[in-house]
């Protein structure tokens, strides 16, 4: 019984029947890692076949780690699910501004999403972090508004919002973002499945690159 | 585009599309809410066909949230979905030991993992509480045995850990806890999928019922 593996031969064995279960794939050495991360923490093969990664994503992804830049993250969650010990090595800070009271209160008089606003007191604290959305839409949207319109450029997007309501268009958005600004690096998935459990799992997957780089 | 739509409007919007698609399915009117909730965290629909609820779980878990009853959780992420606005209604404490700086020491020292310690700290704890897994299988063995051989009594499991190894192993346990101990009320689900997104999602879904029918 799994009880009486030890953690390290649970995740092992994990990966071991995600790799038999998943057979050939096209993903490459860079990208498997995180594929695989993903699909460990949902138990759903969707994504060995949607996830989408801008050219060289993981390796600037690493690269943006190692410097130490902040992450922001549209929910509390995705926040909660980035492992804390990893991030104190780089020296990296993570904040999601979501439950800010002022980000509540300028949500209500608005009619708009708290995320939005979120992403605005992302961009406003550290405009070239790492931007991570597991949930929201509207986030993603905004944080492309942002590029556009504000010069936010992040080096770094991990765009997974999940949903019914704007989700999949929202990731449509930021694969079109590439013709645009190539510069900026982003992973996603396609389609309506997404979450903060697998933005943070993506995270997890390129911190353990990054350690493993150093 | 949605970003045009209010919060609330988006959340319809999606009931109304998972309604569409779903179509006539099983659930009587205290499941459904549940059910559409794990959907809509995950966009899967795979849990309109594998969720599993003991008989008058929906109801007893709304009482044991009214009664303000303590929250165990199995993962900071589970803990951090939850909506605290909604607990503090109620008056409802919830924590996650699983960061413990005694229970990693402890993991470490005996080689098993960190989610059975937490399990047996929240069972300390709270004993009497609603313990809600998102994660750890292992977690669930544990709550399994707490109650088997030392007599914990939750008021209420939320069951859904995920994974390849161990998950739908321990929710199978889970359900066999019924015909032992038929007092204890679950919400749980079938197979590998999961997780701490769609755990907090079911006590969400339990709160605002709870709310709804104060």
């Amino acid at each position: 019984m799994s009880v009486h593996l030890a953690p390290e031969e649970i995740e092992a064995e994990s990966f071991r029947i995600i790799d038999a279960e998943v057979g050939p794939h096209p993903w490459g050495p860079a990208e498997w890692p995180v594929v695989r991360r993903a699909i460990h923490t949902s138990a759903d093969f969707d994504y060995a076949r949607t996830m989408v990664f801008s050219p060289r994503a993981v390796s600037r992804g690493v690269e943006a780690l190692r410097k130490g830049l902040g992450i922001v993250t549209d929910t509390t969650m995705a926040l909660s699910g980035i492992a804390k010990p990893r991030l104190g090595r780089f020296g990296i800070g993570a904040a999601c501004f979501v439950a800010d009271p002022d980000v509540a209160r300028e949500a209500k008089a608005q009619g708009i999403t708290r995320s939005i606003l979120a992403m605005r007191k992302g961009a406003a604290d550290r405009g070239n972090g790492i931007f991570v959305i597991g949930n929201a839409p509207t986030a993603l949207f905004e944080l492309l508004r942002l590029i556009r319109e504000e010069g936010v450029r992040p080096e770094l997007i991990v765009g997974l919002p999940v949903g019914f309501v704007g989700a999949a268009e929202s990731k449509d958005a930021l694969l079109a973002l590439e013709d645009e600004f190539p510069d900026i690096p982003f992973i996603t998935n396609r389609g309506r499945k997404g979450g903060s459990n697998v933005a943070a799992a993506v995270v997890n997957a390129l911190l353990i690159l990054a350690e493993e780089a150093g």
